[in-house]
Formats: C-alpha cells, sequence, structure tokens
C-alpha cells in the first residue's frame, strides 16, 4: 500500500465559478501506477469547496443562481462586521457544500459516473490562486 | 493492510426515494474480515446521493419535503433547457448532499449510531438502478 | 502503513453549538508519529455533523442563523409526530450537512488553511456528550 499526495494550484475567478477537476485527479492517479484504492480530494481554505456535478454549461449556471438564493451575497452576515469583509455568504457556502469529496478508484481508473465531474467551486467574491490537494491511497 | 471494493446495483424509484444501505456495507464488512479500518461509501452518478439519517418513516417524509423547499423540481433550470431533461433540481440536490461518506470501523463494526442509518438518496425523476460503491481499507 | 482510531467525547450545549475540534486531531496526529496519511473525522449520532469553517464569532453566529432560515427548528416536521420530539430539525441539518470530513496530512501536520478549523456542529435541542472518531491512515 502506498500514499501519494499532491498539491496543485487552480486559478479561479471566484463567484462561485465552478472548475473541473477531474482531469487534475486522474492525471494524478495515472502517474502514481496505483491500481486499486481511495482518492481524497480536499481543498485548503475556507471560502472554496469541493463535489461532483455534471460539469455542462446548464448547471454551471444553475448551481451559482441556487446558491444566490439559499445564502445570498447581498445579505447581513456577522463575519463582514468583524472583518470588514464582505465574503460571509461565501464562508456559509463552503461549510455547507463541503471540503471533501473520497472516490474509490479499480482498474486504474475513478469510478465516477460518464456525466459526474469532480469539480471545485470558489466562492469568495475574487480570483484566488486555489490549493487542492489530491491524495491517492492504494495499491 | 488490505483493501476491498465492491459495487453493488440498488433499485430506487427515484424522487428522492431513500433507501437503507447500512446493511450492505455492513455484511461486505463481515465478509471482509477486517477488524480496523475506513469503509468509503460512494454513490456514482450525478443525480444520486449518499448521507447518514434516522431511518425512520417520519424523517423519510421530511426530508424530501425539505429538498422540494429548498430546490423545487418545478422551476426553471439551464440543465433542463440544455438537454431536454427534467431533472435540474436532481443534479443541484445531488452536489449539495454529496456523493461520498467515510465511516470508521473497529472491531469489525461501522461506528455508526444506534439511530444513524447509512442512506442513498435518489433525486432522479424516474426510478433507476444506482451503482454504489463500498470500498474497505484496513487490517 | 498503519491506522489508529480513537473516539473522543466532546460535550456540546446543542442548538447549533459550533465547537472547534481542530486541536483533537492535530494532537492525535502527534501522538502517532504518523508523518503522511489520511485524517477521517466522523461523528457518531443523527443529530451532528463535521465541516470546515474560518473559526471567528462572526460566523459563529452566521451560521446557526442561516440554519434557521433554511430548516427552521419550529415547523412542522413527521419525525416530531413520530417520536413525540422536537428535533426534527436537526435531523435534516445533519443529514444535509454531513457526518464525515476527510483531510490528508504531510510532515505530520493536518493540509487545513490559515483560518479554516474542523468543527462539529451540534444541531439537536439539548446539551450533549458527542462521540467525535478520528481516525489516521498512514505512514
Amino acid at each position: 500500500m502506498k500514499i501519494f499526495t499532491r498539491e496543485t494550484i487552480v486559478p479561479t475567478k471566484g463567484n462561485c465559478h465552478i472548475v473541473n477537476v477531474t482531469d487534475i485527479a486522474g492525471k494524478q492517479l495515472e502517474e502514481s501506477k496505483l491500481k486499486v484504492g481511495n482518492c481524497t480530494v480536499f481543498i485548503i481554505g475556507s471560502t472554496a469547496s469541493v463535489t461532483t456535478i455534471e460539469f455542462e454549461p446548464g448547471l454551471i449556471l444553475d448551481f451559482p443562481k441556487l446558491m444566490d438564493k439559499l445564502i445570498p451575497a447581498y445579505s447581513k452576515y456577522f463575519h463582514n462586521d468583524t472583518w470588514g469583509d464582505n465574503n460571509g455568504h461565501s464562508h456559509l457556502r463552503a461549510s455547507l457544500v463541503g471540503a471533501s469529496v473520497c472516490i474509490p478508484f479499480t482498474d486504474s481508473e475513478l469510478m465516477l459516473g460518464t456525466w459526474q465531474q469532480l469539480v471545485l467551486i470558489d466562492f469568495d467574491e475574487r480570483p484566488r490562486n486555489r490549493r487542492l490537494v489530491i491524495q491517492l491511497i492504494g495499491e
């Protein structure tokens, strides 16, 4: 059993920008030569998340619209008072959607569905260089 | 340390059908003879999720009602325009609730609470045969 | 590769009490002497969650307020009819936010961001002694 951990910088536009990071994980898996095991995907930082979605133009608009409805950017947040920030909504979205996803792999391939992509969502209100961690444990 | 990965087909009725899959994981753990380790539960596909819930008749009605409130089926979704689909809400629910859960086990038992069951929730708008992956890593 | 699994009792006040448990995981990692691997954080029980958040006074008020908006305590829940309970909202919040988070570690440190803390959130409507599981797999 071996472990491979790698951090990749992913530039984003912020504001609920959804970035398809499936290939980052896939390439790392290929390079690791592992056949069977688990892939942990983790986002460092408190205003972004990782999840899975069908990465197509419609949902890329629908998901931000959903976030605007559930956790509006323009609302009263104590966080903004604390720091003079404007990203209280970004933090709340990140805590709700989550920082990690774990995907098993077999035959050297992630067990994702055909229309299921691994994505990083940046909820912050400005462009960021995100630190995405992919960790493979397997044999 | 060993790895056991198994895919199980779970038939669902769709429309927020919540299926108790605790026994599927429990049986696989028993057969693996592993004593201590981690159980990753992952759902293949972009319109279903896995999570934990107290599996009792009241919550089985409450959770779908919550989803109908937060992410209504009958609303405007760009996804539906893209594909001529009617399941934009299903995708959004799946991305929000999540595709994976990780449960430690010791003494050959999943460390779930007495009233905490592992469930697959199918958000699609039709019956499906779901591909559920259970992966055990341990010794 | 080794596995260390430990259960820690964490007293909470309930009612969306957010407890910073980063140090519990950090101390266990230190004691394990592991350098590289994965840390699974899992909450036993169906009315609490684990996630990451910037643990600061503003967000500690904002997150409960968000929960009150999305899943109000005072509403009609079938769960409450089933058991004569008043915590239907607690269960729904827990299923939505999730029971597990997985955090990679390298150089004997969790790969959390500077303003990203690991938290247990107790959604129940009364104080509880929560059973938090931290499991380390690595070398």
